[in-house]
């Protein structure tokens, strides 16, 4: 394996202009915003980008119908892209699902860079989708190339999956996996390359995710608005009960006062607490990442722990009444704040929302308000997801790292305080097969935001790292 | 004085037909909508058209420059009109100064009748100013008429002061009377006709109204937007700061929480309470106007205190965080409460504001939390007015009232919970003369709403109303 693995990777390096200036460049040019129903041709242009690439490569590749859209009639859903290779699996050899996505987030503002044409400077590559997640998309089809003209057999059947929704919710996506079991039967592990390194030093792989209960609250006097010279002081005010039911809910220093909800949290084992030592975080990072210093812990073991492992409840704002800065002077009659609980294991979240709406009733009949109060989850709860950070898949992708990286750059075992909902869909699809997310790009390259970048490096080794991936893997058979 | 009254009278009723289909229709057609800086043309057609009415009814006009809008260069604010009758004051006699504004509300949405053509239904006279203030404004000038084509004396002098600009804050009035007080060097007492009664029922004259002091508190982390499952739990939330602030301001049943404020309200007098018995008001007076039941208090002596003798708290709103009804998920990094105090005897409002923001600085220490908080008063504090309804002024308020609509409805004294302006900037010129607010609409007028009104029999009584306080003002001396 060594002798091959290097000769692959030397072929990455010798396509690298290739890969960024055609296949990258050309990828970045097609604006599949898949928030906006009005850019359904691009969409469309991207998934024939991704069948076209894939077919030269001897892809066997099909696409799927996966519905209209919701936002514009008789419009069509991206389709998802499945390729095969080889054509026809060799059903001695492991099978490999890798999942991307090929949509992108809207332009937006404050870019410095031309949003839609590849821009090289000073080894960072500018544009939309560059590190989310047409980057990473590409780095894999960039190893399969590489494999080809390097002449290195990949010792694994693999199954692409891209998906065009991604960025908005992933919709049709999870019907399409429920509707389409056959297709991942003979799956042994799947790899996500869609999220970042901790830091811009060290890779990593990551091995859960928080889920999230979205709330709301509505508090009205069933009236209508007033004048609170006229009627302040006499009525009471829907606002007023909202903010006392809101500063129940969690403290300055970010713990939920939700009686019950901190005591479903697993217990830290010993091995977890183990991982955290290891990692490479400084609350250097974690103040740059914020743009202040207003963190809750003063450690970085405090501050990831936190962000993963603990549940956390933000309060994102409040509808119906005056969000302009004018002097205005109502009383709103019908205002509903939104919240979010960020569960980890083994938090159940209908458990948790039970508890969450029971405490606000509770709270709120302690009033002794004469308005009514509704608390509700918003949508469904997504659940959180735990991998199985020991096991060959991990394995694979922790030497697949070093090989490329290097041995003081073992991979940083991590997890993520966000949802990343396909993940889920799949786990819900492979059953007990193992999943791991591998980054390609690092965390500071502004994924949503102006100026989305991947470092060349992380662009090219990154096509290493997925090539060696299949490797490590197929050699733990 | 009662024979001549009553040919006074009768000549109101002889001339209602003229006063509504002339004078009145003609002021509504007059689209003088203050905030508006392109209806400068339609606020001089009107400033010209009352000019012209004053004229004609031998009063000695001049109006006064007040300078320039602030929201439009080089465009003048409507004028001060400023009549005097007769044209050379008799130094014998008293002085009244009656107060109306000229200017309207915007049309607005939800009209079922034209706002800009007078509309008669029912006994209602439907149009934008109405009520507010062109009806009682012209039904000073219906006065005047009726008392010349009676050949009925007006026994005192009388000053009219009509402004354009009282819908948009009086910009530039406040100046004109500090600019020109020897205008109202001989003036007696003081009329302003710019409020309503207190229900549909029965008159009433207003002696009080509360101040109102204005803050915004804002919590900030100084950094950037952040996603909650990112950092969430690991970072000072500014919205989780700000809402447990707002908490702490007022509870659920207007109690205000800031201690010293309570404090500060003057003691509840026995002839002050006795006022409150009198009053003819109902709880469903009451529930009828904010539309629901969810009063604090459920009897009208209680509800009308709060309204008018006790301070109120109310949460306007909350900027810089997510006011939309949509699922978002961000940590907002600068977020603005706004929030005002009602003010009533002896509540300073520097004292109020001190107080305020003091308690606010010392909870948000308790906190412990690194965000940085800062809470300001908006502007300046507008101070409480308390009239003085014992004196010959009410008194001759009084008489008026009972004269016109009988013995049964001996007007109530009232006070109103919000502010009027100009009360204040009369106050400072006339020091310690009497101002008496003697309303000609009732309760649901519906000012600065839509299908705005005044009711036929309020706007005729109107003018023997004000014509008859002229009299027993004059008789009192």
């Amino acid at each position: 394996m060594p002798d091959s693995l290097e000769q692959f990777f030397n072929k990455v390096d010798e396509l690298s202009g290739s890969f960024i200036n055609d296949r990258l460049a050309s990828a970045i040019k097609i604006q599949s915003v898949s928030d906006d129903p009005d850019k359904h041709t691009e969409l469309d242009e991207m998934t024939n980008f991704l069948v076209a690439e894939l077919e030269k490569l001897d892809v066997a590749v099909k696409t799927y119908d996966i519905g209209d859209r919701p936002d514009k009639k008789a419009i069509k859903l991206p389709k998802v892209v499945v390729g095969r290779y080889p054509k026809i699996s060799d059903s001695k050899k492991k099978t490999i699902l890798v999942y991307g996505h090929y949509d992108v987030q809207p332009e937006g503002t404050g870019w410095s860079h031309c949003p839609w044409k590849l821009e090289e400077d000073n080894g960072r590559l500018f544009g939309r989708g560059t590190t989310d997640d047409k980057g990473p998309v590409l780095s894999w089809i960039n190893a399969l190339d590489a494999h080809q003209q390097a002449k290195v057999d990949i010792p694994l059947n693999v199954l692409f999956c891209f998906e065009g929704m991604e960025e908005s919710g992933s919709i049709g996506f999870s019907q399409f996996m429920k509707n389409n079991k056959e297709l991942f039967a003979s799956v042994d592990a799947a790899c996500i390359s869609d999220n970042y390194w901790l830091t811009t030093r060290k890779p990593c792989l990551t091995y859960g995710l928080r889920g999230i209960d979205y709330f709301t609250i509505t508090v009205s006097h069933r009236g209508v608005q007033l004048h609170s010279g006229m009627f302040g002081g006499t009525v009471h005010e829907p606002l007023t009960d909202l903010v006392i039911l809101l500063s129940k809910l969690v403290d300055s220093k970010g713990k939920i006062l939700i009686p019950g909800v901190n005591e479903l949290v697993d217990p830290m084992t010993l091995t977890e607490k183990e991982r955290y030592k290891k990692i490479d975080f400084q609350m250097d990072d974690f103040y740059s990442s914020i743009g202040s210093e207003a963190a809750i812990y003063d450690n970085p073991t405090d501050t990831l722990m936190h962000r993963w492992r603990y549940p956390s409840l933000t309060i994102h704002g409040i509808s119906g009444a005056d969000s302009s800065t004018d002097e205005t002077t109502a009383i709103y009659p019908n205002v509903t704040a939104k919240f979010s609980i960020r569960t980890v294991p083994c938090m159940p979240g209908d458990k948790v929302a039970k508890l969450t709406i029971d405490y606000i009733n509770s709270e709120f009949a302690k009033l002794g308000s004469k308005n009514t109060c509704e608390a509700a989850l918003f949508g469904e709860s997504v659940p959180y997801w735990m991998g199985t950070p020991d096991d060959t898949n991990f394995t694979a992708g922790s030497n697949a790292t070093e090989r490329v990286y290097g041995t003081a750059n073992k991979p940083d075992l991590t997890r993520e305080g966000g949802s990343i909902g396909v993940t889920l869909d799949l786990q819900d699809t492979l059953a007990d097969k193992s999943i791991m997310l591998l980054p390609v790009g690092t965390s500071n390259d502004g994924a949503h935001g102006p100026d989305e970048k991947i470092d060349k490096r992380n662009y090219i080794d990154g096509a290493k790292l997925l090539g060696a991936y299949w490797h490590y893997f197929a050699a733990q058979a």
